[in-house]
Order: structure tokens, then sequence, then C-alpha cells
């Protein structure tokens, strides 16, 4: 199918690359101009929390992103280099995710708010560990000890589908995160229709076209094949 | 990349189909036994809520589902009944779904309670136009008048691509939605591990376990292939 669209992957990749830069600079006003910084340690809890959105989204969504089109960015490049990209860009992609989810436990935590209660916080918990399985069985099976070449053959169409299917739980389940941290502070008297709750919505949608784009382009081919009856007249 | 699979569209159809059950059961669980009831008219503005997710997952999501999962449930239909089947169902689906908006927006104004502030109302509105466009797309280029065959062609895998886009959007919002309410309640004393919570939570799981079949019910190719070197020895 993807084939027949008859588009090269290249332009989404500039595409994505331009969404995520958006994207990224949005969730760092919304938690350094709006919500007033980051913070590991502080006496006020919120920027414990503020971690969470940055590290979910710069670090484990966008990283990711990257590394999922990392074969169509640099499709001239060695295939065992880019495949060490993508498994090291998903690994620091997994452990910058998991950070900013302790981030959020320890914002709990610190506050006496409950942990794991919320579709969230459940999608959340369940993408990163498939995430997870993801990474250790395409390690196992593509890169070290690796597998029979039919074997390898067989599991990519597989990699390939359960990664964009893992990818798209990430991105629901950053979109719900937004939407909820949003309606906690809209029933604590956040102004519904005031600028930060557009730039948190507009952020949702950022992600959401961010994420199209990745998609397309992990799926469109490097290079597309000239159509039957069109393809450039032999010199000699 | 879908036919390298080697899987048949026909069990995902199966699964989805018995998802789709599951997760139409636990929304009228959830709004009937839970909520109270549907209404369109009623002192009580919570049953006119009530009808949203009923008709958004069943109406829209769940009929919209079959249309896009058609041409895989009835593989040896002819062709242009199955298309026909396809656009009905599709124009159903928007009908319910607008329906259903219709019921989010009289609660909200017999309740006092603002309009179009949150994401899930936002990628909703923006969703069910997309859904709409494609729609008229749709039936102009391969319905009626219907486009050149050379411009089919060529159009099909963007109606196939674009088409599974707003679908996934769909499902995202449906998530965004399950999450929303649920906050709501909670923020007015609901129990955060309680029975409803647990019910609304699974719903969210189901739906998103649904949409992932009905991607690879759309994608997976009805037949497949003999592999090479394996096709059954001619006769004579």
């Amino acid at each position: 199918m993807a084939a027949g669209l008859g588009v090269k992957a290249a332009p989404f990749t500039y595409v994505a690359h331009a969404l995520a830069v958006a994207a990224a600079v949005m969730v760092l006003v919304w938690c350094i101009s709006f919500r007033g910084g980051l913070a590991f340690e502080a006496d006020n809890k919120n920027l414990i929390f503020n971690v969470h959105p940055v590290l979910m989204l710069i670090g484990y969504i966008i990283l990711g992103s990257e590394a999922i089109m990392i074969y169509k960015i640099f499709p001239k490049l060695n295939h065992d280099t880019t495949k060490l990209i993508h498994l090291i860009l998903h690994a620091i992609a997994i452990v910058l995710g998991a950070v900013g989810i302790y981030c959020a436990f320890k914002f709990h935590n610190e506050s006496g708010i409950a942990n794991l209660y919320s579709l969230h916080s459940w999608l959340g918990i369940g993408t990163i560990s498939l995430y997870g399985i993801q990474w250790i069985f395409g390690f196992v099976a593509f890169f070290y000890p690796g597998a029979a070449p039919h074997v390898r053959r067989g599991a990519l169409p597989w990699h390939v589908l359960f990664g964009l299917f893992v990818y798209v739980l990430t991105l629901a389940t950053a979109e719900l995160g937004l939407l909820e941290k949003l309606t906690f502070l809209q029933s604590s008297g956040l102004d519904k229709y005031g600028a930060e709750a557009f730039l948190v919505n507009f952020t949702g949608l950022v992600v959401a076209l961010f994420g199209a784009a990745v998609v397309v382009a992990a799926v469109a081919p490097a290079h597309v094949e000239e159509p039957e009856g069109y393809a450039p007249i032999p010199v000699n």
C-alpha cells in the first residue's frame, strides 16, 4: 500500500523535524514560562511534575520518532550504522521516558496524590513496557546475536507493525496526559479559553500531526520506482 | 509491508468483532447501570450526556470500523456491492456521530457548562469534519460520478492512508473522552479505584486493542500468496 502512494519518505521526515521542533518549544514554554520551571528536588512539588511532560515529549517521543525515521533520514548510510543509531536512540528514549515517569510518581508521592488510577497512567505504563519488550526483541533478533536470515526476513514486517502500534499508543498517551493535566488545572480555576489552555491544546494538535508525519515517513519508501512506461529513455 | 506480514485479514476481523461487542457492552453497562440511563429530554441532564459516549462508540466508531473492514469481512462479495455497504455504513456512522455530538452540546447548554475548550472537543470536531470530507471525496472519486481509472488508481492508496489517519484520530478522541469524563467524576468524589473507574479504563484499553485489530484487518491482504517454492504441485 505504502509504495502505491507514489511519494518518497524524505519530505515527510522534513515535516516531522519541523513539527518536532515546534512541539519541543511549546512544551518548554508551557512548563517553564507558564508552570514555573523544572526541578528534581523542590519545595514547590509542581516543578518536579513539570519535568514529566518535558522528558516524555522531547526525550521519549521525539527521540523515539527520530529513531523510527532514521532509515529514511539517512537512506544512503551504511545499514549497520543506521541500525546502531536506531537502537541507541530508542534506548536513550526509553531511559529518558523512565526518568520522566519517575518524576510523575515522585510528584504524586511527595504531594499525597494517588498513583496509577487514570487511563493515562495505565496506557503509559503498558506502552513503555511494550516499548521495552520491542527493543529487547529487536536487539536479539536483528543485532546480537541475530536470528537466522529467514527468521529476520519474516520478523521484520512484524517489528515494523508492532513498533508503529506501540508508537501510536505513546502518542495517544501523550494526548491523554496533556488533557488530564489541563483538566486538573482548569478544575482549580485556570481559564478554559486562556493562553495556557490554547497552548496546551495546540501542543496536542502538533503532536498528532507530528505522529502522522512520522508514521508516513516510516512506511513510505526511501526511493520511488519510476512508473512503468515513464522510465527515462536510455541514452545509448 | 502489510503483504510481508504473511497473515490474512480474516482472523483480525473476527478479533475486531469480538472486541467491538465487548466495548459496546461495556459502554452500555457504564452509561445505563452506573450513570442512570439514556434520554434526549430529561430533568436530570446527565442522562442527555450519557447518549454521547454510547452513540460515539457504538454508532460512530464501531459502525465506522465495520465499514473500514467490509472488504475483508466479505472478500468474495461483488466489489460494487461491498463498496455500497462501505459508503452507507460510513454515512450512518457520521450521522450517528453528529447526533452524539449534538447531545454533548445539549447537555452542556442545558447545564451551563462551557463548550469546545478541551482537547477532546477540538480533536473530535476536527476529526468528524475530516471524516465527512473523506466521505465526500470517496463518494465523488469512487462512486458517483467516479474519476477516470488512472485517477482512481492513484487516489486509492491515499484514500486508505488518510482514512486510517482519521480513524486513529477518532480512537484517540474516544480515549480522551473516556479520560475526561472520568476525571470530572473523580474530581466530584468518584472512587479512583472503584468498579466504575476500572470499567471505564478497561473500556479504553478494549477500544485501543479493537482499533489495532481493525487497522491490521484493513492493511492485511484478503488472501495470502503461497510463498515461492511452496506452491502446490500442479496435477498434470
